[in-house]
């Protein structure tokens, strides 16, 4: 599978994943619910003023997100730069697509903070299911004879 | 909650997370099938010979075990120490209750291997479901009000 294929494969999977953990770095990782933006090559965070996403991105820092969602399939892992931004407009779309059914109450929750995640590279995994694969996935590693199902690599974004 | 009931917490909700990436030191995050044993504070996982995780336990080098798991939801950062294991009646007991369906025919695969992960601290959380929660933890941690839906905590094992 090429990098774009792979890389097409990684949105296209992200879309299904409700939550991963965001590990900043010099922060502890915690669990954050990604919104995927292919056309910006991003992903969108919504956290708390002063949570530790929130300091990662004021300091603009480096940060891994970790996805293991047995339910999707899929699992990853993607290093990247955080930022916090103030795209007002951005978190407008982002809430009325998005969000509005998790903060019934919240869009003028003062503490209510976007953050931009954009990835650089990382390893993921597309699977068709089931633990047998992944022990075949780490079996293959070893003898270089890949299981014909699901997809694997790593990926430069 | 105390430490014990968040470990109770803990172990409970593993029991029902297929995968989670395990992350040894000096190798790339791999997803991995936990396989809990909460009476001897291990989790158990089944790997081929040489692949990452069993390189680490060879080495009995320290390790992270991230759940990130939406349908379960349950989250988890769990440090510990990992060790390769040539305990034959263990293997034997774990596939018979939880690997036969994963490997039909894979018991005899000489490049089957055992590995322990003894856990010795993390964070934990057990939620109640939704995005809103994963906002309102991270909220709570600046402000210091507690959400009163799910368990949150950091736990010694």
């Amino acid at each position: 599978m090429t990098d774009t294929d792979l890389k097409q494969e990684f949105w296209k999977r992200l879309d299904d994943v409700r939550a991963g953990l965001l590990a900043a770095d010099s922060e502890r990782p915690v669990p954050m619910s990604p919104m995927p933006d292919k056309d910006a090559n991003a992903i969108w965070f919504i956290t708390a003023a002063g949570s530790a996403a929130d300091r990662a991105a004021k300091s603009g820092g480096e940060a891994s997100f970790y996805v293991a969602d047995p339910k999707a399939n899929f699992y990853a892992n993607i290093f990247g730069r955080l930022e916090e931004t103030n795209d007002v407009a951005k978190l407008d779309e982002l809430w009325s697509v998005m969000a509005a059914a998790w903060f019934p109450d919240g869009r003028d929750d003062d503490a209510v903070r976007l953050v931009k995640f954009t990835p650089r590279d990382g390893e993921i995994w597309a699977t068709d299911g089931g633990a047998a694969y992944l022990y075949e996935i780490a079996k293959a590693h070893v003898t270089g004879n890949m299981p014909d199902v699901g997809e694997h690599g790593r990926v430069n974004f």
